[in-house]
């Protein structure tokens, strides 16, 4: 993936405003440990950091806000210094000095007045919610920093500046009309009775549709299975299972000997395992390490991720689906592993679909009556918290899991690329309703395997206008139900290829 | 396979009878082309012909009976002779000499005369219409050869020679719920949530019983096609398709370019395509030739195939099974392919059930309203004609076709030998359903693919107690929705072979 485009954005962005302020921890530079003493800080540039600043620079003006209790601006000019960038900002505003802090907007428009520009002339950086607030109630554009600050630029720029589109979800490819009827009208010229592979045809057409291919490939197909862990799991309150499972899970996948890589096999898939947010221990070897952060904050809590953390995850994930099509992917199918995440998936699609909590959550990997009582009270609890108007973004920060925002990325840019999902149970359709959210029409790229006993799978299905290939009453999670979608799919396609047409007869 | 048994049969035999007398030609020799030359003529002995004489031999008195223009008895019991089997009879009757020729019941009685063997206490084995009318004119029991005569022999005994006992259901071979339970025992040892591979670890533990194996094979997977013509198609009463262009898909598929094929090969299932009653022309390249009669009759005349028809045809498919499992097969996929042969499988499925005609009969491989209209007419007379209190053999030589009369016999076939069959389409069902008739129990044996949109095809699923495992509106027949299912089995198996336990964690 290209994280800087061709430049054009500076130009574009310099339209917009005069100048663009930022954080320093967690945006210019990797946050500190809360408690780590002044001496002891040691600055680590983040990724793409100086080459925004230096294709900003002369542009538009730039300027540094940050909170800090202990340390004047010349103190942080000193830590940007040894790091080089220090020489690049206009202005620098630590907060200590002014006696308020960060969401009050004092130090931001402290900025402005500094450098002559107006609120409305200025884009603010940062990675916390008290960033964002700080920004809107000094009337300046807010933008959440992602995992590169040159790919975050570049994306804020072609979204056009909207509030909260620290990840922008990149543009969905439409699918052709044309391609979908040419797969068909071939079908209907095969010597079979007009329609006789059903719903398969139906599937292979919409493939044509999404792949813009007559004869869609369907191989090589790649499923990614993210993982991460939920710290409402943690206790054992909605699972009587211990969190760390997940993380054993994903070496099992990584080393050929769990469930999924078994079906992976059998299903003729390539499997890749991602962790992006196991809570303890190392990733495992052969597992991709992508970790956002240790865990999910619980669902209970309000928060279960930063706004930047929901950003970051969906980039991963749709990182990771423009990669493994880099690679030569042409089916990609997604799916999960994290101890508790039906919870999470239950919430989502009842905040989503306004349906009854209570009514759809269920069992998940099989928990007893006592556990289902509480869960569903947790998840009943975590939708009525989440007011009705809340963005996409928010939602998945206090519902979703960090496995949940990457399926939800990775969905978003295999649609973006014209390579289809194939989904698999109730959290990758959470996911998936999320990114329908994010970029609608995004459904137009996935492909439903199965329905999954979760009760909350009917509405994620019903929500996407997904009908599914088969109900086995499936809900193994590591992709298994996509990967077994894939024979059918690759069938059909060579069935397409393969038989004579009635001309031929 | 064991086709002699224990032996015990030459027992009960010597209690029913007096007297054996044989056929040669297709009975004890393979038969010879119609114009060979007795000079060229070159005996060869069938299957198990030895054996069963060997085994009758001083417990009953033996015989020979034989059409032949041209010879006399010693000149047949030289042919005998020379394949080593001439003096274990005790007499010999050529019908030349008599100027009279079966179906005459003269021959028969003459035989019986010279060894002094009332005709009650006389058994007939012979392998055409003819043998059989002059066996039922002369007063004696009457078998039709099988495969292998001491196979024939053996199930005849068994089913305590009723007239037309000429097919022989083999016995049900009983699923063994001990490895059923191994087989779920084992799936509930791995790590995964117990259960979640849901309907499809269900099924691969009942064909952990049928096979008697904790870890059932799927493969090698083969898929039987048969192929046979519909007298009602013959108008364009109930398809507007010409009736030859079975015979062209059964040479599409035997080049490997129909649909069967290329869903075959995308599947990992060998396929083989048997000819059991196409109407015109010769059996296409690549086709096995068992064609029983030239198609069947229409089913508008109250008669599709005579008794001896329909024992044949059900004889080639359990023959077909024994020799695809004798060859290496570990499952069985069935499937046909005949214009018009949904009709049949509607009225049989109506017959069966009680259930409306009007209401079972669907469009085929979609046939327009007005033919639609007229082939529910033509179910429906067709049931009516059926009294409720028929017999299944009587019900398919009324409403069968060749092929449905060949399926119930290889899912028959093979339930015999505990190897699974996986049913296709509405035709299918309608065979499976005829064969539990004939042989209750052998439902066990068999898996349910799909549930087709023919209306009949569900009430065959009901009648057989199976529950498919996808509904895609598929309607291919050839085997298509078969073989489809075949992977899905393939990764539940792997996934059981596969994955991990739950103690290695």
């Amino acid at each position: 993936m290209s994280v800087g485009g061709d430049g054009r954005w500076v130009e574009t962005l310099a339209e917009c405003f005069d100048a663009v302020l930022f954080d320093v921890g967690g945006t210019l530079v990797e946050p500190a440990a809360p408690a780590t003493p002044l001496s002891e800080l040691v600055p680590q540039l983040r990724p793409g950091v100086v080459e925004a600043l230096r294709a900003l620079e002369g542009s538009v003006q730039l300027g540094v806000v940050t909170n800090t209790a202990v340390m004047d601006a010349e103190q942080v000019r000193g830590h940007l210094r040894s790091v080089g960038i220090a020489d690049l900002f206009d202005t620098v505003v630590a907060t200590a000095p002014l006696g308020v802090h960060k969401p009050d907007p004092a130090p931001v428009r402290v900025a402005l007045e500094r450098i002559g520009v107006a609120p409305e002339r200025a884009l603010y950086i940062g990675d916390s919610v008290d960033d964002e607030r700080a920004a809107a109630a000094a009337g300046v554009t807010f933008g959440f920093v992602g995992p590169d600050l040159v790919w975050t630029l570049e994306r804020l720029t072609r979204q056009g500046f909207t509030p909260q589109a620290g990840w922008c979800p990149p543009p969905r490819r439409e699918p052709d009309p044309g391609c979908a009827a040419a797969c068909q009208d071939r079908f209907d010229r095969l010597a079979k009775p007009p329609g006789s592979l059903g719903a398969l045809e139906e599937t292979l057409c919409r493939l044509a549709g999404i792949r813009r291919e007559p004869l869609p490939a369907v191989d090589p197909a790649v499923c990614a299975v993210f993982v991460a862990d939920h710290g409402v799991a943690e206790s054992d309150v909605v699972t009587p299972w211990p969190w760390t499972i997940s993380r054993q899970v994903a070496g099992l996948l990584a080393s050929g000997r769990g469930l999924g890589s078994t079906l992976a096999r059998a299903a003729g898939v390539t499997l890749e395992v991602i962790d992006v947010g196991i809570a303890t221990g190392a990733t495992p070897p052969g597992v991709r390490n992508e970790r956002v952060r240790p865990g999910a904050g619980d669902i209970r809590s309000g928060l279960t991720m930063e706004h930047h953390e929901v950003e970051a995850a969906l980039a991963v994930g749709a990182r990771t689906a423009e990669r493994l099509v880099a690679g030569g992917a042409r089916t990609l199918c997604v799916g999960e592993v994290g101890i508790g995440n039906t919870t999470g998936a239950a919430a989502l699609l009842a905040w989503l679909s306004g349906e009854d909590p209570m009514a759809l959550t269920g069992r998940g990997a099989g928990i007893p009556d006592d556990a289902l009582a509480r869960k569903r009270e947790v998840v009943a609890a975590a939708v009525a918290a989440v007011p009705d108007d809340t963005g996409p973004l928010e939602v998945l920060s206090r519902l979703g899991g960090l496995e949940v925002a990457a399926m939800a990325g990775f969905v978003a840019g295999a649609a973006s690329i014209g390579v289809p999902v194939v989904l698999d149970g109730v959290v990758t359709l959470a996911a998936a309703a999320l990114a329908e959210r994010l970029v609608p029409g995004v459904r137009d790229a996935m492909v439903a395997s199965h329905r999954s006993p979760e009760p909350a799978a009917a509405v994620g299905l019903e929500l996407l206008g997904l009908r599914p290939l088969f109900e086995l009453g499936i809900r193994t999670g590591e992709g298994g139900g996509a990967m077994l979608a894939v024979p059918l799919l690759r069938a059909t396609r060579e069935a397409l290829a393969g038989t004579a047409t009635l001309d031929e007869l």
